[in-house]
């Protein structure tokens, strides 16, 4: 069984570039010189994770450039040269703070791979400065790695393992960094922040999006602000830092319960839904906060999870045989995204509609096994199953409406099923604000901000 | 069984509002005289469809004013006037294009029946204009009623029966304005456009959202822009045509394909993804079309789905069961919503993700009897499965990669298989791009706009 990126995962150069790196018999991780437009750099050749057609060289100060093959040289270079030699001298800054930086893969992780040449197996804080050296300057740096996987491949046990690391060694640190996958860390941000509620330290994950756009990779930055962040505030608590735009201005600080991978590659893909971000950072430790009230509670791991837990959209058409299989096959809970307000076609009105009432009965049945709770597939703005007769039918048949992203819901959910075999329990928890998940007041400022 | 929308349909007015209602006997239809800061006005006393402490009077003018109780006196009137005499004489103006307004339900048209107090039976061009009497001076209009049902409960088989109206009509007039709820506009228009392919008239779809913020109601504007619309550009096709802000200031007309509610109650919820609008109107009729070519094919009426179609989601701890089920239901079409570039579960990489092959052979087996089509849950960007590797795997294990939102997609699906039995056919047709739907260029500006 293979574990951790391999070269083959990286999308392939195009067929021009190819022909001319095969002409040199370069290959990604060799060091080469470039010379375009009179001028000549030297690097090692990265593997390409944007447009196929632009060559990624990570040059010796640390940045990628991307360039387009047009009128360029290359020359393979004999002995590929680290950028700093892998058993350097690391000395530990008492008067700086200290960050653990946990890898658990993801475009974030491959990129530091094929820098330092390590693959899949280890990673030292050396290796790490090597890849991005402005980090030696905000903090002590110490690196794992926990597990190495593409984000989408992440089961809610990783999710376990990750939490009981993070429990395990947070008081010896000044705050934590988790690199990630970008698919799936709007789920990974909830659940730890469900699981260790009231950490007293900042963990902050980062993700890397592919740059369609250009050379250079945003890792380094989400990195160095999360870093920055980490130094410079008294945020305590689990959120998201990503690039806040398509420059390399800042980044944002997103709550871990409100945040949304909300486009498939830009690097500025991660929004916080119906709340404003909670900070804006940049690389050089500038730290705006929003209004941010640390929370006092005492830290409390609360590492389970129930994995028969589905997020069920609904659609016109949606038939009570679809949801009737997810109690077939076992499952306990069920995170719909109704329509609108919250709705599902549960009203038999015309000749046409006369089997939504079986809809409805399967509801009824399921909720008295489990728990189902509606969410809206709008994405932003409050559920409001008060409103049209649907809503409270809806409620009526045991539905429990929530106020957050369906995917801090299908969270939410499969970790209070994870708390209790008691289903009145269970239900008491779903409609509590345990962490602040459930949006009481929606900024209209936050609406596709 | 019932038809249409009802008085308990509509959320209540608070208990201190329906405390004054009740001393005075007035209840919602009723003719009134409000007085508040000395000023006098006379109308009809509207449901609440927002903040239930605003009391929302229709204005013999045709407005609505919404009123909060403090220092309201109202007074019951006799003998409700209506606007315009139910009877009175509609001269058709020969100066003037001619619409057809059909009616399909939902809020706006649960205002109308309520200014009119026609229920749910029939609506007269008379009805029509005593509600929003500025429609006579745009156009000549007719109306109907096609169904009158809250839009969650519309099945598949509502817009053929919609499609087959359109179809046998649309060359008596300059073009039709179809009314619906707002929850599920989106998957209509995008259902019209495939099986109505390029009709040589405008289809304009409007719906109303509540207006949590004020009394006055959003439907008459967005009526009034969809008319102008209609009467001053070169459109043909299908369309939304909603409020562009939270102001009354314009709309914008949406491509029917390329939309989607962004918001559960917000006014100016429906936003194009991934292209900007084809146009942004004003009530008074100016109009500004973005880039824009008439279709030039011949009209085809396409009209057959097929309902055994799900719309998937995947979600961390994503199970082969939750996938099998659709097929033990004899479910043909799955438009599955991948995270990030459109990714599912599938590779196994350490013990906790063996299970991951199971779910990939599932996979390879639904793909030999039906169509898995890929979309992305993060809703803008292009899904890109040539990127990473398990992309490529799952393209190579049969699934279909799409460009456009997951609704649409789902809507293509049921088309498609309606079409044809033929699954190879089908499959050419998941992949061709038939009306624009598969978006070739993402327009940078329509992100979040």
């Amino acid at each position: 069984m293979s574990v951790g990126i391999k070269g083959d995962d990286i999308m392939d150069y195009s067929p021009a570039v190819k022909k001319i790196l095969a002409k040199e018999k370069i290959e990604v991780g060799n060091r080469l010189s470039v010379e375009k437009g009179g001028k000549i750099s030297e690097g090692v050749l990265m593997p390409n994770t944007g447009d196929p057609n632009v060559l990624v060289v990570k040059l010796d100060n640390g940045y990628n450039v991307g360039l387009t093959p047009e009128g360029i040289k290359i020359k393979k270079l004999a002995q590929p040269k680290r950028v700093l030699p892998k058993k350097m001298k690391y000395e530990r800054d008492e008067s700086k703070k200290t960050i653990l930086i946990l890898h658990t893969g993801g475009t974030i992780a491959s990129r530091i791979d094929y820098e330092t040449g390590a693959v899949n197996t280890s990673i030292t804080p050396e290796d790490l400065i090597a890849s991005v050296p402005e980090l030696a300057a905000i903090a002590n740096i110490r690196a794992e790695i926990v597990f190495q996987m593409f984000s989408e491949d992440l089961e809610p046990d990783h999710w376990m393992l990750l939490a009981k690391k993070i429990a395990q060694d947070y008081e010896r640190y000044d705050g934590i960094i988790v690199t990630h996958g970008t698919d799936t860390i709007h789920y990974t941000s909830a659940a730890l922040s469900f699981m260790l509620q009231n950490i007293p330290k900042p963990v902050i994950l980062v993700g890397s999006q592919r740059s369609s756009d250009r050379g250079s990779s945003d890792a380094a930055m989400n990195l160095l602000c999360a870093a920055q962040f980490i130094v410079n505030s008294n945020f305590a608590g689990v959120a998201v830092c990503m690039h806040a735009n398509m420059d390399d201005d800042y980044c944002y600080v997103h709550s871990g319960l409100h945040v949304r991978k909300m486009h498939t590659s830009r690097r500025d893909s991660f929004r916080s839904i119906d709340v404003m971000p909670i900070a804006k950072v940049s690389t050089s430790g500038t730290v705006e906060m929003s209004e941010y009230k640390k929370p006092s509670g005492e830290f409390k791991p609360l590492i389970a999870f129930e994995k028969k837990v589905a997020l069920v959209k609904v659609h016109p058409g949606f038939n009570h045989r679809e949801l009737e299989s997810y109690g077939k096959i076992g499952y306990r809970g069920i995170v719909l995204e109704g329509t609108g307000l919250g709705h599902a076609p549960i009203n038999a009105v015309d000749k046409l509609t006369k089997h939504h009432a079986l809809l409805l009965s399967v509801i009824k049945k399921m909720t008295k096994k489990g728990i189902i709770a509606m969410t809206s597939q709008c994405l932003y703005g409050k559920v409001g199953m008060n409103v049209y007769s649907t809503g409270r039918v809806l409620q009526e048949a045991g539905v429990i409406p929530v106020q957050m992203t369906p995917e801090a819901a299908f969270v939410k959910l499969g970790w209070v099923l994870g708390q209790t075999k008691n289903l009145e329990v269970a239900k008491n928890l779903m409609v509590e604000n345990i962490m602040g998940e459930q949006i009481e007041r929606i900024d209209p400022k936050a609406f596709l901000f």
